[in-house]
């Protein structure tokens, strides 16, 4: 019998950012985890739905009509597939999100960045 | 633009127990809120993998293998498809779960209950 999953204990086996850690799949869809700072790059994924749940700080999400959604801690937020979006924190905060998104999703949709995650980790 | 969603404020929206309410709607699963109190039925779902999270309460998930899952805040749980289960709060404890799951799941599978909802509830 597995044991349940403790969110924010998996929080704590990771520090990079921008580096999404699987942590669960059920269903083609992948639950994984990040913590980011910073900027991240214009993207979007064609084929996917992408939801954003924030565990701590506050993250922003920029689209091209030019609004910008701010999710705070206990928010999630679906951006469509097909919608590009940027996402960024402010004030040099690290901010803790779970992603949910079908397995094979890359974060960077098909740009490819130096922040470009190859191959997503797993946390057992 | 739409918002995102708070769940903490989305479970403020209702009270009854065992009634799924659909929040958002992702890559054709659904993510659902409920309130549970007292013992469920046993069930399955013969295709659907089932992500339960806790914000509030301990939910108990007994197996026929004789084993229980405790899952508290804070902590998710997947039971696989195919996989019994009978889903209950203990000492009259009022739990607050996520549910995560394709669109269209039957909460008491293919078992009809008198707890058996026909149509789920969307908050807006």
């Amino acid at each position: 019998m597995s044991k349940p999953i403790n969110v924010l204990e998996k929080f704590s086996q990771f520090d990079e950012h921008w580096t999404p850690h699987v942590i669960s799949e059920l269903n083609g869809q992948a639950v994984k985890l990040a913590k980011v700072k910073g900027e991240f790059v214009w993207h979007d994924h064609a084929e996917e739905d992408e939801l954003f749940l924030i565990y701590r700080g506050t993250l922003f999400l920029d689209f091209r009509d030019g609004e910008t959604v701010a999710i705070s801690p206990g928010e999630f937020y679906v951006v469509p597939r097909g919608v590009e979006h940027r996402p960024y924190t402010k004030d040099e905060e690290e901010v803790w999100l779970l992603l949910l998104e079908p397995i094979g999703t890359k974060h960077t949709g098909e740009v490819d960045h130096e922040l470009t995650v190859k191959e997503y980790k797993r946390l057992d």
